[in-house]
């Protein structure tokens, strides 16, 4: 009887415009996390690393950074430095030209033009910390995001030196990508054709950027055509409810190799929302729903069904998946869970996705800031003790915790004004 | 009174030749240590390696195991294939010639001579189950280990071939050796020289093998005091009480990189043992103490206080250790703490090293035996949880664990006929 008045109740309340109790928890607990959003990144993050990273002698940032942001090591890094202006001239494009953030965006694009470009036009893979080449890249992910950092970088100061850049890098990099480079590889070319998820997905979320430069050219369209193609027809695979990170060319699963059963659910769910970012893009239904699919499929695979968070290396058929911190939790994939989830709760908003969202939700915001010293501790063993307490290395830097950060934030805020009908 | 009594009795034993009780429990503890490493190794690991690695359909070893000793691939690579045949040559050479030893050593000889050079001599660094080539190697460990079975194999068998092999492929690679193998290397060479503890730790130990083929000869002595010189000039630093994997050319720290902070204590360690048998060899005691040291610094270095076990990386200076497995606990760091151990205490027998090998033997034989499938797991987490169950890989194969059970029980033999004298 109070179950059938309640429910009675509720439908007044849609009728007359009045939220039903749900719905006006869900709005506080999206008021909250926006809240939490905007305080962790423009409070703590972004200021961490203003604060520790700017390389006031040399130029560029130091990003091999101690808990407390000391450094442990003054080399520099291509990956951290192209994210690093990508993430500070993003804050310039996206939220405000805040003079203190085109500061730091140009310490690095600077000290990146001055030093990490060969005579060839590629980027070093490091330098020492004034600047002197001390090791070559083995793919082109240094390349791609000096590409990022470029676009960005034009876009919120007119340098139009650094458009050139992005121009002419994306073009040398799209060839570079279908040859491996020589000599810089360990596998004989041939030997055992295979092709690898993170190239396609990297240069889509690329291609997206250069569109922020060029619009959405012909030229522009149809590689991230090819690029959605080969994540979408070689590496998901429906029939299993996965993405494979290493397929034959032809798409088929090698998996009597390790490297064919090779999963990174974290890895994938960063692919599905590049998908669904380029299907809000495009207004592209399908592609919308297949990368909501994509981040179901992965959470409930790559789930820790025991201590909770996103494995990082699995193996499909359930043997020992190699890498020893294969069991580990990082930071990153947490990131990029809940960059996707917060888009497919914006665009279905079903029950399914709430579940989700709030399990990664409190998972993550629980686990890894670091209430001491800011930022993010970025890597913890399998059942939340501290593996590595670092803030920054040549992987881990400013990106992906300040870019689901500031994604987040713009989310949560729409979904606040879109008063959710739950 | 009591204890006055007790010390006047031992006194009167050892003059009648009685043995105290403490050397009654040393020697029992011996002898059941004796039998323990017989039986593991004669009726648990190398039945092991007999029954899941002989590929009767391609020969070679299937050697990516799962516990079970089911393969989870079917690839070989070239250190796993050396490492077994100069593990079963070297019973054959060491115990016994059994023939079922032969054959295990004969069936991974054929297949490295009949597929792993390629046409420059040179070793691949892994095949398909079949033998083709599928990746070339980046240092020169895939020869040294193929260079240990060549002779292993030639001194049992009395191949020719072999002896030639060895012979070609040690003079090969001390060439090889001096300068990076071109386009392998993703380090610009000149950038920042570094030397690295590895290469003259196995060159070690490969002139020693060699030895055992071609004797003492001066060439051979020469190579092997350059090696020796190396590692006790440029790496072991007695002032820090450490031996450091990275140096400057001239030896000193780089303690301003992670790399120059590098400690591996499992390594250091066998590269005590390396010294120490050519101490033995060469009777420089010299030599034994300063190996003895070591391996005393390092175990107090590299001992996890809290959970026990031997830390499998660290940083000097007490920074954060950039792989993310640093914490973790490997069964060959074990082996090989153990091998060291067992020659400290034959050589100096005092209780400084009684009580470490006890120590060590409780925690590793309590650890790491796989009571239900046999053989070893060779990887935990830091507090004794399996973090990778499988037997064997491109790195663990059949060599730490049964090297460590032949050398060990060899010695506790030798132990058991001196009759310690406590």
């Amino acid at each position: 009887m109070t179950m059938i008045i309640c429910m009675r109740t509720q439908k007044i309340e849609h009728k007359l415009g009045i939220p039903s109790k749900r719905l006006l928890i869900k709005q506080a607990k999206r008021n909250e996390h926006r809240k939490l959003y905007e305080t962790m990144l423009f409070d703590d993050v972004i200021p961490f690393w203003m604060k520790h990273s700017p390389d006031r002698e040399y130029g560029g940032y130091l990003h091999m950074l101690d808990r407390d942001g000391s450094p442990y090591s003054t080399d520099k890094f291509a990956w951290p430095h192209g994210r690093e202006v990508w993430l500070f001239s993003t804050l310039c494009d996206e939220v405000e030209k805040r003079q203190e953030w085109l500061d730091m965006a140009k310490l690095g694009w600077d000290f990146i033009t001055k030093h990490f470009f060969d005579k060839d036009g590629r980027v070093y893979y490091s330098l020492t910390r004034d600047g002197k080449p001390l090791s070559i890249p083995r793919r082109i992910f240094s390349e791609t995001f000096v590409i990022m950092a470029a676009v960005r970088y034009a876009r919120v100061t007119g340098d139009k030196e650094a458009a050139r850049i992005a121009r002419e890098l994306f073009r040398k990099v799209t060839e570079w990508v279908e040859t491996p480079i020589a000599g810089s590889q360990k596998a004989i070319p041939g030997a055992r054709d295979m092709v690898t998820m993170a190239i396609p997905m990297i240069m889509l979320n690329v291609t997206r950027e250069m569109m922020l430069l060029d619009g959405e050219t012909p030229d522009l369209i149809s590689y991230s055509d090819k690029c959605l193609e080969k994540i979408l027809t070689l590496h998901i695979h429906p029939e299993r409810k996965l993405a494979f990170e290493n397929v034959a060319p032809d798409g088929s699963l090698m998996l009597d190799i390790p490297e064919g059963r090779f999963l990174i659910p974290g890895h994938a769910i960063e692919a599905a929302w590049f998908i669904l970012q380029e299907g809000m893009a495009r207004n592209d239904q399908s592609l919308i729903d297949r990368a909501c699919d994509l981040t179901l499929w992965e959470l409930e695979f790559g789930w820790d069904k025991k201590y909770g968070g996103i494995t990082y290396f699995m193996d499909s058929e359930g043997r020992p998946p190699l890498p020893l911190e294969s069991d580990m939790k990082l930071w990153w994939c947490h990131n990029e869970a809940l960059i996707a989830l917060l888009h497919c709760l914006k665009l279905k908003g079903s029950n399914e996705f709430e579940e989700w969202y709030d399990r990664v939700h409190e998972y993550t915001f629980n686990l890894f800031p670091d209430r001491e010293h800011g930022e993010w501790i970025g890597y913890f063993h399998r059942d939340g003790r501290v593996a590595l307490p670092i803030k920054g290395s040549n992987w881990k830097c400013c990106f992906h915790l300040p870019r689901h950060l500031l994604i987040g934030w713009k989310i949560l805020k729409e979904m606040e004004g879109k008063k959710d009908e739950g």
